[in-house]
């Protein structure tokens, strides 16, 4: 079996997007359990210029989406950032799974060189997809995920690597 | 181009312990203009039970270090924690990447399916090399080097995003 531009890609994302509702499926029981309002795990933060917890949901799930949506070379959907609720947050994680799904294989396998152009600070630059995957988008999407596990982690609920990673 | 395992694997893992060599760098910055002890960051952490930036830095030189040996079916070296400085973890990231750099990509290149077989809390967990380096060691790569930024950020060290995806 060859490796392919997919296989790094979509199924990665999608792991990494279940594990995200599982933790944050614990987060909000956590919270129940402890009769706290979920919303101030939303809007807990480690540092106060650091994104809260539902800014980290929805920089994960742009990074999945614009990280396929790029190397596909198709349009990623609009998903503003307007997520009121705990309940929305974890809306947002299922709603980006369901449309890495609708991403075919064939709009990304064989197009490593594929031309990828962001801009990141008002610099516009050039990726081509493999290289945009491997150097922007997937550490990217990691950091997102691991921080909002860091914050969740930090106020109080319990979880393990295992969490993260996933069954095997 | 087609896409290779070592492509996925030595260069990635590379320009991430670059980048944390960079945040580490950064934070004994910070604690120096601050005249703070560095080891007080070394002990730092984002919860009573979770691993100190220390092991933090250690756990993401191991996800390396395992991740290239174990896909290129050779032996890792071992590498103690004993660090007692922030000088030796710098160290310790360095001497990873020094290890990175020995393993040969024709070990690595087209064993995609090569088995490997690993401990994870007491369970016998067998993987495809493919499969090893996308669900577990990049993912708990990631996650380190992150928890490393995190645990930072927590204690004032002035960092940005960029400083973790590095430059482009």
């Amino acid at each position: 079996m060859a490796l392919s531009l997919y296989d790094i890609s979509v199924p990665v994302f999608t792991r990494g997007l279940g594990q995200l509702t599982y933790i944050l499926d614990k987060g909000l029981a956590h919270a129940q359990a402890a009769g706290t309002d979920p919303s101030e795990l939303m809007n807990a933060r480690l540092a106060p210029d650091m994104f809260t917890l539902a800014g980290q949901i929805q920089s994960a799930s742009d990074a999945a989406k614009f990280g396929v949506a790029r190397i596909a070379g198709v349009n990623a959907p609009s998903f503003p950032d307007t997520e009121a609720t705990y309940a929305e947050l974890q809306a947002r994680v299922t709603k980006t799974v369901d449309y890495l799904q609708t991403v075919d294989r064939g709009s990304i396998d064989g197009f490593e060189e594929r031309e990828v152009t962001m801009k990141v600070r008002g610099n516009e630059l050039k990726f081509t997809a493999q290289r945009y995957l491997l150097q922007f988008s997937l550490p990217n999407f990691f950091f997102h995920v691991t921080t909002a596990y860091d914050v969740l982690r930090h106020n109080g609920v319990p979880l393990g690597k295992l969490d993260y990673l996933g069954r095997f």
